[in-house]
């Protein structure tokens, strides 16, 4: 059972939304993976938001570019949380920005960077954390992970500086 | 039996939409209004979109503001014309704007400006008289209205010029 | 004898304006289409606008970039209806879209998205499909396509992600 | 013990806060709320951030405008999921919106709209809702209390046309 | 015989625009002023146009807003310089100025701050000055002038300040 | 004796800056060019534009990227007419244009389209046109070999079609 | 002798600038104060420049709005650090925010928020306290007051909503 | 000891920051260098800030790009002059310029152009060179040097241009 639903306007979306995928994987997470179209799969995405938490789904991930509509019209069908990613558009996805987060009062969509497909991941995985200490636990890791690397990071710097 | 839907998707927009009300009605042509929420009615404006054509109705006017879906998403769902009129928002209306006419390959939206509600009707009746004569003619007439009107204001600007 | 003209401010926006006579071509709708600029040919404009409706033709396509001027100006020498197309310039097509969608009271124009030429003449026949029912049944098509369009991205993404 | 966790970087921010406090009042979710400065109070930032969820604290809401750091920093030093309001500022909330959403990867912050204090409210409880079934049957009941709210408008749009 | 015209696409333009008939008067420089709509009268802005150099024009300032296509239209039809003023519209005039700005190669607009009237005539008179010794030295005087207003200024604000 | 003086920031906006060199050149209207820098040679800068006019030129014609103050410093320094170029930069030129374009009261650049380095050139001849009829007979050649140059790409764009 | 100097583009700048005054004032640091306009009096701003560090000035603060060229053009003729106020204008402070920090490599304008006159003065007395410990000492004890602030603000809060 | 402390939010920024390492060692002014993010470190970000001072830090550079946090958050943990130096991010930078500047009152952080990592290094030269005459006068060769290079531009625009 897939506690995390990613779904995406169109399959050219994939080169974005896949990090949200690795980070689930990296987690251990189970989800489910879809290509929704809120304007040319109108009465498929009914189906699925409707369906969403009787199919055991907690949180549902959904991007989308340009005039983004998926992201608020799943969280119009549903009471999960719904997180969305911006995807770059011929605006620089400053488009998809706004037609994401902008919702008006009663219906909310957790909104990410644009492209922020991994940070998509990492919020639902928070979400999920609230009842489930295990993976609480493996966010701390991953936190420790990041001060890790930004050591490491500090180290090659400082030897690419003395080496010039 | 109405030509032209008007729909909104609250009613603080009708401050903005009631302009499209008044050139239809100026223009004779039968039409009907609602409000319907994409976000807060998701399944009303679903019944609404698809039954439109078959009610009749042969060109749909949008309005919303902000993350503004109802144009787009009734696009979706019909193969009327949809025209999106974007409502005022907290940031001037560009959000509204972007989240209409941005739309993806497959469902265009006859976007007007910000505001632009009269627009929209006129637009409306622009596509109605590609086949009804009567229409076009009322067109012409109103064109040669506007061009009266700035004859109007030339009069009147030369005369508050000279009185100064 | 041609039901839509699609005209362009210069043969470089034919790159972005194919896109809209594929689709008419799809659609086996006959079309003209030529070169007009509004500021380089202001008369080649007026005239084009002025004789569009006598020669039969019942929807305008315009494209243009930057201070897009010829959807707007075409608009107000005719009564069709008449699309807009921002064409992308150096800044990413803002200043073409809102050089086309902000018309003042009195003229609209029908805009679509940065680029979207395959929209604007999904519009195009949307509104010759008021009063002609067959291409209101290959719109009905059209969004089958699309539906199953998606279906097969659907099947594809889950073809990719399971051989990951 | 508090559930949610309000805070904001200045008393003049509560005006667009309050709006998240009367929807937890409303759905009888307990919350804390306090002012906290990332930049005037950064260490009471770094404590109350590094013990909330110690405290019970679950969904931390964090309303800030302007160069807006708050909800990023405290999202940097908890695993807990944090919500960020963009409150409107001298650029409308542009600013505060940008830097809210833009997180590097790895700190996601849950942005709403500008000034979007309800929704942030909305979208804590629905994160709560994945382990709290009683919470989800109240966000059912007041999206279905949404359609009534549409319909009622939809009678009184009615009225005042058939009135005019 | 006027030196300047001044036009603007609607009389409530008036309003921006009389900054530009003030500063003619005060350099005593004949102007004729009308109003010329690109979109509601655009034979009269054909033959206003077309006829400007003929009838002893100079120069021409167009006041326009929003999809703001008259400076640009009318210098297609002449090849008079024309400045353009960007008068403030629903996105802060931002939407004018591109309009006028982004003129494609061939045909110039020298366009001026938005709302800048006062500044469109100045500009004029530099035009003119080009071969009209006597507007040049008026126009040193008016430099010399605007010294000794910010030296005013400077005095005032020692006062203000010490007067604390 | 050169009539238009063309100056830069950085030698790396000729790159841009030489399509006003070219028009100039096929127009035979003598010129000076020069890199000026406001803020590297404030002193060189404030010599230029104080000597100018004394020296025989008639209109100035700088380009700038970035906070651009070139045009406008040169402008508060001379009764010369000046043509500002928006060069492109960082943020697409958005900056260059405005502030080349935002002056206050009292100091007017005529500012052209983000890199419409012809059109600045064009600009310069139509002010010097006012007071040169050979110039304007030219100006008027140009425009028409702009038409015959549109009904060019007309028949290509034709043949293009007829061949696909 | 005035260790910073604040300088104005008009004395309408004054009711943003007080706020830089009244900071210096409650540090006790000299500072004098006066209206420069970089388009209306650059003689006067190249010899107040020039000037500055002879004068003993260690830090100057300017501000300007629109094509805001004060700070940069001061910048480019002293070696001082110079710190630019953008000063709100008609697109809200965009173009004099842009216009001031966008400047090219080798002069640097210390840029502050719109409006952000306060900021400038607390950023000259950062500056100063480099070489001036007792400065230094008033910044952490100032510190202090907006920690205290906050506190206040804090237990404010908490009143408000146990009265509510 | 270093007098100036060069940190960015990661390893990738140094391409963008290593601008300023440059102007440094031409300067000869002593510099440590560091990555540190305020988001994936926030304890070593404190420790960094908090310790400065005492280490004898004089100024510190900092650079970071989207949701920009660093300069700001480092600016509320000391009262070193602080520069922010905002890196080219998804949207241009201008998320990363306006997440620098828009501080709060109280926090002030000295922002400069958008990848402007030389100029962020010169101004903190002329932060120095208050109490440091050797630094001023390096300042002022450095200026002449600039001259010098416009002056070299300058024949060689002429050589360009005459061989064309």
């Amino acid at each position: 059972m897939a506690s995390v639903a990613i779904i995406m306007g169109s399959i050219s979306d994939y080169e974005t939304m896949k990090g949200a995928e690795q980070v689930l994987k990296e987690f251990e997470v189970d989800y489910e993976i879809d290509v929704v179209s809120a304007h040319r799969t109108p009465d498929k995405m009914f189906e699925f938001a409707k369906g969403a938490k009787d199919r055991g789904v907690k949180v549902i991930i959904a991007g989308a570019g340009g005039a983004a509509h998926l992201p608020g019209m799943v969280a119009s069908l549903t009471t999960l949380p719904v997180i969305g990613v911006p995807v770059v558009s011929k605006l620089q996805g400053l488009d998809s920005l706004l037609s994401i987060v902008q919702m008006p009062k009663g219906v909310p969509v957790a909104t990410v960077a644009v492209g922020g497909a991994e940070n998509a991941a990492l919020l639902a995985l928070r979400m999920l954390s609230i009842s489930d200490e295990k993976i609480a636990q493996k966010l701390s890791k991953y936190k420790e992970g990041m001060e890790k690397e930004v050591n490491a990071m500090s180290l090659k710097l400082k030897e690419v500086c003395e080496n010039e």
